[in-house]
C-alpha cells in the first residue's frame, strides 16, 4: 500500500455577509460589555449565518452551500463531474435525516452512479471524510472523490427568545459557531502541485468520559423540553490542547518526520481564544498557523476545508503541513499530514 | 488487493414482543377490513416497535438495541471489545445529531482508541457500512471491525393523533416499519466456518428522480407543519424490482458466477408482499430467499443484518449468497455477495 492520494483543490462557501459581535449582541439584546466579554474570552470577531437576523428566515440550506463549495472545488481542481466517481460528506447537521445532504448535492452537482456517503459527526467529521475517502481511492475502487464538510446551526437559533436567560452553556453556541462547507477534490497517484494527503486518522477517546457538547433532532410530535444544544466549554478548554498535542506527536511519529520539518500547523478551530491556547500548547515557532476561526466562527465538519483552502494556496513542493481537529462530542482525535508536490 | 474479508457472526436485537396486525390496527382505531387491507397488500404480519403501543412511552433508543445486539454479535463471534479495532454503524434515526449512537454504543461496549464511523442514509447504510468496512480492513487500518445497522421509528409515531385522518403515504409507514438493531463482526482473512464477503457495492442512480421516501428532522423551536416521513409506495413499486434485478447482474458478472451457483438470496425487505414481488423478478429458483420482513417489519439499516444473521446460520463451505438492498430515499441500488469458507 505506497500509493498517494493527492488533495488537488480545496474551497468553501460561506453565507450572507459576516456578521460582527457588534451586530450579533445587538440582535441578541446585549450590551456593549458582553461584547467586550466575547472578544476576551471567545476571541471570535466575525461570522457567517445561513438566517437572516432581521427576519429569522432560513436562507440557506447546507445542500445550497455545499453544491456551491462542491462546485467551486470542482472548477479549481480542473475536474468535471462526470469524473467524479465517490462523493464523502460530513456534517453534524443534515438537511434531513432521509435522503441526505450527499445525496442531494451528487443529484444538484450532476453526479450519478458512484456511492455518496453521510458520515454523521462533529468537527472530526471532516477528518473522518478524508480517512474513509483516503481507504476507497487506494482500495481501486474509485480514482476521484469530491469530499465535503459542513454544518448549518440556523435551526438551533431561536431569534425569539430572551437569550439572556439561557444558561451559558447553551448561549455560548450562538457565539462560537457559524455556518459554512467547505469542499476537497482528492485523486489518486501524486500529482504535481497537488498535495499528498500522507497520512490521516480518527480515533475515539472517550471511554467512560461524559460528552463535551450535545445537538439533539427533535421528532414531529414530541415535547422538546430538553435542552436542544449544549456544550462544556470548560471540560473542552482542559482536554483539547493535550489531545491536539498528542495528534501532533502521533502523526509525527508515524511518518517519521521531524517538529523542525513542519512548515504549516492547521489547528482546531472552537474559537479564535480556544485555538490561540492550542497553538500555544502544540510548540511548533516553526510552523506557520493556518486559522480562520476569529473571521469564520466554528464551521463544525467545514472548518478543517477552510483550512485546507488557505493551506493549499500556500503549500510549496515539498513543505509540510499537519491538521488537527478535535471533536468534543463523545472525545474523538484526529489529525492528517499533507506534503506539497 | 486479492485478500478476503471474513464475516464471523450476525446477531440481532428486537425490542419488545411482536406486535401483529389486529393489535396494531386495534390501536390505530382501525376495523378488520384494515387488516385484511394490510395483509394483501403490504403482507407484513408482524413487527416489534420501541415504543410501548398501550402508553406511549418510548421503551428502547437506537444506542440501546444496538449495545445488545453489538454484544451478541462478539459474542457470537468469540471477539472482545477490546480486539475491535473499527465501529460502523448505519441509520437514518441517530438518537442525537451529537454525540453519534457509533460513539455511545462503543462506550458501552468499552470500545476505545478506535474510529467510529456513522453512516447516514435509509436501508442502503447497512451495506455502505460494510463496503466502508470492507475498504478500510483490506487497506490495513483496522483488522477486526463491528458493524451495525439499525434504526428506531418511535418518535414518528404519534398515537395520540387521528390516524384515520392521514394521507396514506404517511399512513403506510406505520404498517411497513419495525424497530431492530443488526450487528456483525468482520475480520480480515479467511476464516475457516465464517462467509467471505467476495463484494459488495452501492451506487447513486438517483439523478433528476424525487426522493421516493423522506424523514425529516425537526429544530427545538421551528414549525413542525411538513410531513415528517412519506413514502411514495407507487414509484417504489415501480423502480425497486428492476433495480434489485440489476444488482444481482452486475454482481454475478464481478464475480464471474452463474446464476445457477447462487444457494441463497437475501432480497430487498420494504414488505412481505415486495419482497415477493422483487423475488419474483430476480428469477432465481433455485436460491433460497432468505427474508424475514413478514415477521419483523422493515428495520431500515437493520434488516440486512437480520438476513445476514439467518444466512450465515445455513451457509455451508462453498456455498454462495446475494444480497441486495435498494434505498428509495434519493435512489441507491446496493448489493454484496457472500461465500461459504
Amino acid at each position: 500500500m505506497t500509493r498517494t492520494v493527492s488533495v488537488l483543490s480545496a474551497a468553501s462557501a460561506l453565507p450572507g455577509p459576516t456578521v460582527d459581535n457588534a451586530t450579533l449582541g445587538r440582535r441578541l439584546g446585549m450590551d456593549r460589555l458582553w461584547e467586550q466579554w466575547v472578544d476576551a474570552f471567545i476571541g471570535t470577531r466575525t461570522r457567517h449565518l445561513a438566517v437572516d437576523l432581521d427576519s429569522g428566515e432560513i436562507r440557506h440550506t447546507l445542500a445550497d452551500l455545499a453544491h456551491q463549495a462542491g462546485s467551486r472545488a470542482l472548477d479549481a481542481a480542473g475536474v468535471t463531474p462526470e469524473e467524479v466517481d465517490l462523493v464523502v460528506l460530513g456534517t453534524a447537521t443534515p438537511d434531513r435525516l432521509m435522503p441526505t445532504t450527499a445525496t442531494v448535492v451528487a443529484d444538484r452537482l450532476g453526479i450519478d452512479g458512484v456511492p455518496a456517503y453521510q458520515l454523521q459527526s462533529g468537527c472530526s467529521g471532516a477528518v473522518q471524510a478524508l480517512a474513509v475517502t483516503r481507504s476507497l481511492l487506494l482500495g481501486g475502487t474509485a480514482r476521484t472523490a469530491l469530499v465535503l464538510g459542513g454544518d448549518v446551526v440556523a435551526r438551533f437559533y431561536d431569534l425569539t427568545a430572551d437569550l439572556r436567560k439561557l444558561p451559558p452553556a447553551e448561549f455560548v453556541n450562538y457565539v462560537l459557531f457559524g455556518d459554512g462547507v467547505g469542499a476537497a477534490v482528492l485523486r489518486v497517484g501524486e500529482v504535481a502541485g497537488a498535495a499528498a494527503l500522507r497520512s490521516v486518522f480518527t480515533r475515539l477517546v472517550g471511554l467512560g468520559r461524559e460528552p463535551g457538547a450535545t445537538l439533539e433532532w427533535f421528532g414531529p410530535t414530541e415535547d422538546r423540553n430538553r435542552p436542544a444544544a449544549t456544550e462544556d466549554y470548560k471540560a473542552i478548554e482542559r482536554h483539547v490542547p493535550d489531545l491536539a498535542a498528542e495528534v501532533v506527536e502521533e502523526l509525527l511519529g508515524e511518518l517519521g518526520w521531524a517538529r523542525d520539518d513542519l512548515d504549516y500547523v492547521l489547528p482546531p478551530q472552537l474559537s479564535g481564544r480556544m485555538t490561540a491556547l492550542i497553538v500555544e500548547r502544540l510548540k511548533l515557532p516553526q510552523a506557520t498557523e493556518v486559522s480562520c476561526v476569529a473571521e469564520t466562527g466554528n464551521n463544525g465538519n467545514g472548518i478543517v476545508f477552510l483550512q485546507l483552502e488557505r493551506a493549499l494556496a500556500r503549500l510549496a513542493g515539498g513543505q509540510r503541513a499537519l491538521g488537527v481537529s478535535i471533536e468534543s462530542s463523545k472525545w474523538i482525535k484526529s489529525g492528517f499530514a499533507l506534503e506539497g508536490l
